[in-house]
């Protein structure tokens, strides 16, 4: 266990139970009398991952003192849908190592990770339309397409770096900060009403998320493979410009922005990340984002102010923390 | 127009009002203020097809003597999902020609064919949870998740000569026969009760679902590819049995089947679909393919019996026939 597993272990620590029973409802869901899908997702448990967004659900719940019998339920499909993106995510990206475990895609092929995808995207509705309420439903269908959107924009940006800042933040909020948002919206008003509450929670988690999804574009340019756990450099392979590199750019000279250019785009190019740490000062890029980063949390955390103290509010503020810290 | 779209016009002639009304749905549902969305939707709009999966919703309603103000918008929802899997699909099989429109994945690329398959379905689940009863979800949900199951079954199941006719049928009848027997259950019973009706129309639709499954894979191996509108042969080249084939198999001697099985695995072979002509009697195995289907849509037609006598109930026994008759 690293220190940041430590960490977050103790942060989750106030939720165990309720973790436990939001595992308990994903081991099920995943079951299948289907050997084929059951070899599938057997691979998949090993995805697990950090399960933060579920976690959220959950102290999110504790939080504002808004807890049911389905929140795990909730916590559980809020997993599933992640699940489902990530699975996607290695189509989309080819990333090579991704938690030191093998992709869906290279142990099987692009077309088993579709199809798996497609498949824990509908297990997850489907546990949904088995709750009392209908707003997991509805929060989380909505929640899944602005992610939709938010891939299709990035992708539709690849290799603009006229990209403002503005624009940067609502496509790495769609794609990330959604999800996040969703879950802390639920957690604190799941079955209905409290709109108010809900609001600021949401507000909440799309600001976690969004500090979450810059740290880890800021890791993919200055990260180390063995501590990050997966490997650097996608981005800038991909053609996506995120902050760190925005940053970078304007504060480079015109002749240094045009080898940034090139070596975004000449064909062919070998470890472009390594060259591109050589042309520019991406460190200062890091510095402003994370700058950025902590600004988002600041604001999070001020948004807990009128909830009750207590180990539930307290997990909640210290996740600020552990976004900012993990993995360097 | 071709004879057969000629003879589908008239089939589906007495739900023309909810046809209009669910594609008013369908282009609201698809209309994004994110111009790349945008870009890419305009351009499934030319997927459109036949739409039979809507027609059978509206057609199940009005037969069965159900008809909501909503019943457009479900079978606009089933024609989302069904458009997204065929997206997906896409990015499975690279079939080379889809209803002559360049498939997505070729105008675009695998990465951009999951996201888009993906919002569609997040705009039809979402689209579904704002109908007034939650049985539209429900049904829908599980009939996703069966779809790719079958998917996932069938992708398992490739070059599997001793695959039983039982087997095949679950699978091919999984990925097809599900969306049809989904639609045709909420026609008949949506927003609740009436579950025995339901059921009958329920499996009316997997019969005729299979039937045009089957008739599919018998396309596939003996069609036309200019009648057809699209390429054939690409079951040969997935590694997948179809029926057909498996009769052909069956009916084959020792020396023919080790020339099929050949034909459909050694490496770099090309135009396996003329060679598969040559070595095996496929013109039996479509024989008896087509029999199979002819009295699917016979226990389907029987299904309808009990229903009262009109345009809805006379167009969804020449569902039948059409099923059977098109494209040869």
């Amino acid at each position: 266990m690293t220190p940041a597993d430590a960490r977050l272990a103790r942060l989750i620590g106030p939720v165990l139970p309720g973790l436990e029973r939001m595992r308990e409802v994903m081991e099920r869901q995943v079951l299948e009398t289907s050997r084929a899908v059951g070899d599938m997702t057997d691979h998949v448990a090993r995805f697990r991952g950090k399960q933060l967004r579920g976690a959220l659900v959950l102290l999110a719940g504790e939080a504002t003192g808004n807890t049911t019998d389905e929140h795990p339920a909730i916590a559980a499909i809020v997993e599933l849908i992640h699940l489902a993106t990530l699975v996607h995510d290695d189509v989309l990206d080819g990333a090579a190592v991704r938690r030191r475990v093998a992709c869906v895609n290279q142990r099987w092929d692009n077309q088993t990770a579709v199809l798996l995808g497609d498949f824990l995207y509908a297990r997850a509705f489907a546990l949904s339309t088995d709750l009392s309420s209908r707003l997991a439903s509805r929060v989380l269908a909505e929640a899944t397409r602005r992610v939709c959107v938010g891939e299709i924009e990035q992708a539709a940006r690849r290799y603009d770096f006229e990209l403002s800042q503005q624009v940067y933040e609502q496509i790495a909020g769609a794609k990330t900060a959604t999800l996040y948002a969703a879950a802390c919206e639920l957690g604190a008003r799941y079955p209905g009403g409290r709109e108010e509450l809900g609001l600021e929670l949401r507000q909440f988690g799309w600001e976690i998320g969004l500090a979450f999804q810059i740290v880890d574009d800021c890791l993919d340019v200055v990260g180390d493979e063995r501590v990050v756990g997966k490997s650097v450099g996608n981005d800038v392979e991909d053609g996506k410009i995120t902050l760190p590199v925005l940053y970078a750019y304007r504060a480079a000279d015109e002749v240094q922005q045009a080898a940034m250019r090139d070596i975004y785009t000449r064909p062919e190019l070998e470890r472009r990340i390594v060259r591109l740490r050589e042309v520019c000062d991406l460190t200062r890029g890091v510095e402003f984002a994370l700058a950025r980063a902590r600004e988002l949390v600041a604001q999070a955390q001020q948004r807990l102010a009128g909830l009750e103290d207590g180990p539930h509010r307290r997990a909640l503020h210290a996740l600020g923390e552990f976004v900012l810290e993990r993995n360097w």
